[in-house]
């Protein structure tokens, strides 16, 4: 990871524009053999930002420095899915707010699966795009960190630090927040109990789902179903519906977003079913969402966008050369509104 | 703007791996001059990849190709912001969904002001990191357009096409939706109608203020207000708060998002104002929100993830050597939900 240099502050063609007493425009113009500026001018900036160190290009750059000022993030799923889930841009917003301290930009992508992941991570980081990469969404076994360790590209896990690997992760206790919500729930006497939980695969899902498992277990309960969809309101909405139907219907419902959780509370207005008094409702995701909705959901409430902001910052500090870093943000905490109520 | 070659069709180091019968690692190993693959295979790989046209990185790619196949986006705002305005995610989403089909990587920055933003663009072009921009929160009286045409940059306005520029637009009719707006208010009896408009410097905001009091005085009405916010959830309770406590209290109110008509639904709430029947609500920008709030609000709706994905799409086709050609996006129109009644 010492191949990384350690200077923060980057000439840029402002610096150049200032210390020429020209525009910007014109040292661009000058800069990348672009008309627009006489030649006499043309020299006397291209000698003003050679004095200053300048590199004509990122190519160039590339090849005499080591950093291109960009870290990426690849994310796996659907791009419809980012659009649904506030999560994504609070997260999305903390990163950029540390990232732009140091005017580092950020490389997005999204691609459809893993398989696809790992060729952009390849291609970016064979071709110096990146300097490094925040690493989102981790499967229980993912293909992408063996090939992360094998290329030593510098990566920041968002998700719980790897026995194996000395990549940094910044992550919280998901398992104590699951806990604190069944506790909660039991507190107001419900025993029936039913989780919604995110995409299967995900390591965060299944610490989860083995926490709510534990959880009821240590009240001497058993759940009454653990339901897996791939986060969405349609996917909420019918897991809530499949639920309510059955004949060991629950009093209570966890679901590990905002976006489901408010479509299960629209599918029991629908069918009747009162909440919080017939039903009460658990947000896994805390959001302006559960604070609009009727009834306002109680929620696991957590501070993701500075969540983001410690991922880009423990991302930073290795890439100026610092050790790797796990940093465990605060769990998220039980924010008690009126969707949940005593059984 | 033909200096874009046209092939969309990349090669990545996952053809050169096939070709050669090994891992993506093994190629990126050997193509970085990593250890990790015997000299015997880096020889092999080396050569299979000179004959496929390979070029070792983006600093080589970019002085004998001229596609960084990125476009960028800086947006200047707080970094907050993005997180609170599901219109952004659902936006970057939609351009994710089209870059996505050629590969084509988002270069995202946030700046706090215009200056920022012109340096980064400045940087970004000189540095050949990206091929394009997009723009968006357009100024009326824009400092970036003049420098963007002047440094021939591809770009694609998010927003009305400029009469003098040769920049393509990707635009909706914000008059046009104003205007049902207010005619479905007075339809319904309204006469005493305020405005809580958006960021004052946005063209669209002008825009939509100039057709707002446009439509009343066709109706032969005077606003009561038109307040400027900067779209948070607190500006619009703020305003809000102000309309209601004045002696000339309006009976309907249109904000120029969601966040804001959701505030302004939970500052009547507290000062005991019923909505819909004492106060009439519209969102300018619908989403999720507009339909889990209590009432649910009456909404100028329309498919920013369309209007993402035309956007991306405008941007490639111009990088691809197609001419600037602007695109007319679907008219946002009036869903009626709860929130509006007859006065």
């Amino acid at each position: 990871m010492s191949t990384y240099d350690r200077r923060v502050k980057r000439l840029t063609i402002s610096d150049i524009a200032e210390r020429a007493g020209v525009s910007i425009g014109a040292v661009s113009f000058a800069l990348n053999g672009r008309p627009g500026v006489s030649e006499a001018t043309r020299s006397r900036i291209l000698s003003i930002a050679a004095e200053m160190g300048w590199r004509p290009n990122a190519a160039a750059r590339g090849l005499s420095e080591s950093r291109a000022h960009t870290v990426g993030l690849v994310i796996a799923r659907s791009a419809d899915t980012l659009g649904v889930e506030p999560f994504f841009m609070k997260f999305i917003a903390g990163l950029e707010s540390e990232l732009a301290l140091t005017r580092t930009a950020l490389l997005l992508q999204v691609v459809p699966d893993h398989p696809r992941s790992i060729e952009a991570i390849c291609d970016w980081w064979a071709e110096r795009r990146v300097d490094g990469l925040i690493v989102m969404d981790l499967w229980a076994d993912d293909a992408r960190l063996p090939l992360l360790e094998s290329m030593r590209i510098p990566a920041v896990l968002v998700g719980r630090p790897r026995p194996d690997g000395g990549m940094p992760a910044v992550w919280s206790d998901d398992a104590a927040a699951v806990t604190e919500a069944v506790d909660f729930l039991v507190g107001l006497g419900h025993q029936r109990i039913a989780r919604v939980a995110g995409l299967p695969a995900l390591e965060h899902t299944q610490v989860r789902t083995a926490a709510f498992h534990a959880a009821m277990a240590r009240h001497g309960l058993a759940p009454v179903a653990v339901v897996d969809t791939d986060y969405t309101w349609a996917a909420g909405a019918e897991a809530t519906r499949a639920l309510l139907a059955a004949a060991d219907r629950p009093t209570a419902i966890t679901f590990d977003n905002d976006v489901m959780a408010t479509a299960g509370v629209s599918v029991a207005r629908q069918l009747g079913v009162g909440v919080p008094h017939e039903l009460s409702i658990i947000a896994g995701d805390d959001s302006q969402l559960c604070e609009m909705v009727f009834p306002t959901l109680t929620a696991l409430s957590r501070d993701v966008q500075a969540y983001g902001a410690h991922t880009a910052r423990t991302l930073l500090r290795l890439l100026n050369g610092g050790a790797p870093q796990s940093f465990q943000d605060a769990t998220a905490r039980l924010v008690p509104r009126e969707s949940t109520a005593p059984c």
